[in-house]
């Protein structure tokens, strides 16, 4: 791994503090509690945060210390799952569930870990048949970055049914803001940290609510601040003990960092970030292209590494791949125009902006004096040597394309098995290889791999409306997400599959995370569609 | 319950603060801990502390949290027990038991509790795949009030097999050590607290040892100073949140109060804290001559309420009862002639001493006026009135005990079924009811109820002593205690069976103590016995 100081600089000063406000649950019982005696404390909404519980008891003095479990739930279900019984690949350590030993009654118990929750479920594993323990009051200080009093009010447009679509973008918006800690975490039950796939979704739902587009540059300094040697970004960053890439490289992932640079750039027309990170998206593009065969198709299978798409563990990703690549080189090439045909325009205000900054007496980030001159000037000679060679990699590698297509069934394949699947057809539209038919065909077969978490389904309702489906895409999204909201989610989940709610890529649905910032789609959608009507 | 705030405000002053001395475990493998692995600790000895983990991994970033199961163990068997199995009466929460998730490595885990133990085991209930657990340095803040410097060498004598005596003598210390915290506790591991039959031994073994008389003095005052509304001392004391008596009423434990007072002013000569708390003696007999029939005899069965004198389930306890009441009257006639015969010269001297103590600036404790002009002012008449009524009554009492006798068999004979223990020969021994030829004949019968602790046996040793056969308390000593030492013992048990090894009145060993400081009767008899030789 190497990191670039003046970049993970920039990033620490950018990372917000993450605000805090205490909340408190629905009214409960209080119980007078023995062995083996349990009681459940709603919420009443999901929050993240660090819970405090007001400890007394009835009877005599305690003669022996409280035993307790204190379980965490985000959906009711999660508290009737045994933690025994989970013997998935992932680590039970996700599983919020703690044994506590309190020594003195009365007390009050700051449990020193963040949780994300709606539902504590406390069960008194032994007090003694001296007394009984009472939970007197149960609090939360719940923690976020979202500052809802920049989120303005979304009001569904005028139509029949427009309330599904106000309580939609409701929970969407609420899955973000519990996502939107020091960085956007992909959950803050699990892994609570930055993963680009999901902090390239969870950006585009800020730019149509919260706007806190600060952040999202902290978090692309990030990663173009601690890659592996080769310069390739990493799939997710760690913060703690100190800022480190995480050892997990995915094809597609490193690539989506070129997308969430060009969301980032048109959202905010931020040149100067544009031209930092310019040469760490240019990076990603040239390390997938080793990924190629000499036939342009890029390698299937383990050759491949980790491409992720979709959570569905039988995926075959090839075409995804392809489809990925040209995406990514598309974005790559908007920002390559942009630099080589504004820099001179652009360079000005910079050296302009940088004026201004001496004035008032404010130091840049430190860097060499090479950067400090002229910190966009490597950006215009990369770029028009990227100009040069980028077309004709992307021309090929759209053609070879061709070699996917199922001319019969009018539909992508992947694979030396020739598997269809909702996402290859999705990200061939995306890519523009496509112009929807896919889309239309796949719904027709049979045995296709179905899509099973909200992270494709947001690319499936992108590329319905890109494609002139947009009735289809809101329909999708309503159905979609409207099944979450049905089943009572307070925020949107990292899984969901409408055929099998048991649906967990991890062996155990107890450590799926049911507040994932990948399915905040419908803020996004809904709100961004409603600005163009 | 009432509180006389000015003995509260005395014993608060005396109560030390244990001293801190930091502790390592002998050297271990440190292994690369996955899910599952178990590392194994020993410290070496017993010790009484707060552990701290020095926690890292290897492999690539955690990239979920590590969670550890942490048991601590007095004894190599608790490790091997298994909690969810046992289902006693008394609370699992004193098994030294916890789960702990950590969410950062590498970390230094401070664990907020206090443990008594030798072994520490950890066991990976999970880590991901992607990293491994290491367990990097553990050590441990051991706490005592102890003051090894107080203690002398002790030699053992000059005859064969005096490495045995030194043993235990170093094993009873150590017992005493750990149990000397901010008072005597019974045990550091469970109770964690004052029980004043437990203090009487304590105290005994201290005045051979430690001598830190004012520790007991405090204790004293800490039971004197909360008791039920009508003067009864609690069996057991409280400190925190407040000091707190329990409402746990034993007969025998607060008789014993008497004793403990009566040794304590024998040690020390300290004539203000004996008249000060001599009421509180008097209150005890007084009390407990209300559980007599008209025969004399005490009532049997639950009339009588909790009488401990033993661990045996099976025991009856009015023959012991009956003793105990006439082996406190005893002590309380020692403390009563003292005070009417020698009061006058005493006052002087305290008068004396108050004169002093202004002089030098200090302020005594707070009291009424008439507290801070006479001290010990009440003791004097209320001594002259139990000088009436003490020898009759007693006499009364010890004349019944034939009614406990069985002429054929030489034993004392307990309660409706006549049973016979060895209890109950102890304790009229030690009342001076019987000569000792009781425990000479209880040994040939058949089916005779067993002791079970060292708690009993510290009595059976002192009464063999007492009537003249010491060489067999020696004998008894060296086979009862060795036979824990034998099996590694570093501190005495709260438990020991030489027949059942898995003795436990509750219902399963795992919550046995393994460091009671009812059994330090090693360090008390063979350094007393030392010096008179």
């Amino acid at each position: 791994m190497k990191n670039n100081e003046l970049f993970l600089k920039k990033a620490s000063a950018l990372l917000p503090e993450p605000k805090k406000k205490e909340v408190f649950p629905l009214p409960y019982e209080r119980i007078e509690m023995a062995a083996k005696d349990t009681l459940l404390i709603d919420f009443g909404n999901h929050y993240v945060g660090y819970v405090t519980l007001n400890l007394g008891f009835t009877g005599s003095h305690p003669d022996a210390p409280a035993w307790l479990r204190v379980q965490f739930a985000e959906h009711a279900a999660e508290l009737e799952e045994d933690v025994e019984q989970y013997h998935g690949w992932i680590s039970k350590g996700w599983i919020q569930t703690e044994q506590i030993h309190v020594d003195e009654l009365p007390c009050r118990l700051s449990l020193p870990r963040r949780y994300a929750f709606r539902y504590v479920k406390i069960t008194a594993l032994d007090v003694s048949m001296k007394y009984r323990l009472m939970v007197n009051q149960v609090s939360c200080q719940a923690v976020s970055s979202a500052d809802e009093s920049r989120l303005e009010a979304f009001c569904g447009g005028d139509f029949v049914g427009k309330e599904q679509d106000i309580l939609l973008d409701k929970i969407a918006c609420r899955t973000l803001h519990n996502c939107m800690q020091t960085v956007f975490e992909d959950g803050p039950k699990r892994d609570r940290r930055l993963w680009i796939g999901d902090l390239r979704l969870e950006a585009l739902a800020n730019y149509q609510t919260y706007r806190q587009n600060d952040m999202v540059k902290a978090c692309l300094y990030l990663f173009a601040g601690s890659t592996y040697d080769n310069g390739q970004v990493s799939a997710c960053i760690f913060l703690s003990p100190r800022i480190e890439a995480d050892d997990t490289k995915m094809f597609d992932y490193s690539l989506l960092f070129i997308a969430a640079l060009r969301d980032y750039w048109k959202e905010t027309g931020d040149w100067q970030t544009l031209c930092e990170l310019y040469p760490t998206a240019v990076r990603q593009w040239e390390i997938a292209g080793e990924q190629f065969d000499s036939e342009n198709l890029v390698r299937d299978g383990d050759a491949l590494g980790w491409c992720f798409v979709d959570w569905n563990l039988k995926l075959n990703k090839q075409a995804s791949a392809q489809a990925i690549y040209i995406y990514c080189a598309k974005a790559l090439e908007e920002m390559t125009q942009e630099i080589c045909n504004n820099y001179v325009q652009h360079a000005g205000n910079v050296q302009e902006a940088e004026e201004k900054r001496k004035n008032v007496g404010e130091s840049r980030c430190e860097g060499t004096e090479e950067e400090k001159d002229e910190p966009c000037a490597h950006a215009l000679p990369l770029a028009e040597k990227v100009r040069n060679r980028l077309p004709g990699d992307m021309s090929d590698k759209i053609k070879a394309c061709a070699k996917l297509y199922d001319e019969k069934k009018h539909v992508y394949v992947s694979g030396s098995e020739k598997q269809i699947s909702w996402a290859s057809q999705i990200w061939m539209v995306l890519a523009g290889v496509d112009n929807g038919c896919a889309l239309d065909a796949v719904g027709d077969l049979p045995g296709v791999e179905a899509m099973v978490t909200p992270y494709i389904y947001h690319h499936y309702i992108e590329a319905l409306a890109q494609s002139g489906r947009k009735d289809r895409a809101l329909q999708v999204l309503r159905t979609y997400w409207g099944g979450m909201a049905d089943q009572g989610a307070d925020t949107f989940w990292e899984l969901y599959n409408p055929e099998n709610p048991n649906e967990s890529p991890y062996g155990g649905t107890v450590v799926n995370s049911y507040c994932h910032a990948w399915s905040c789609a419908p803020a996004y959608f809904l709100r961004k569609w409603n600005k163009q009507v």
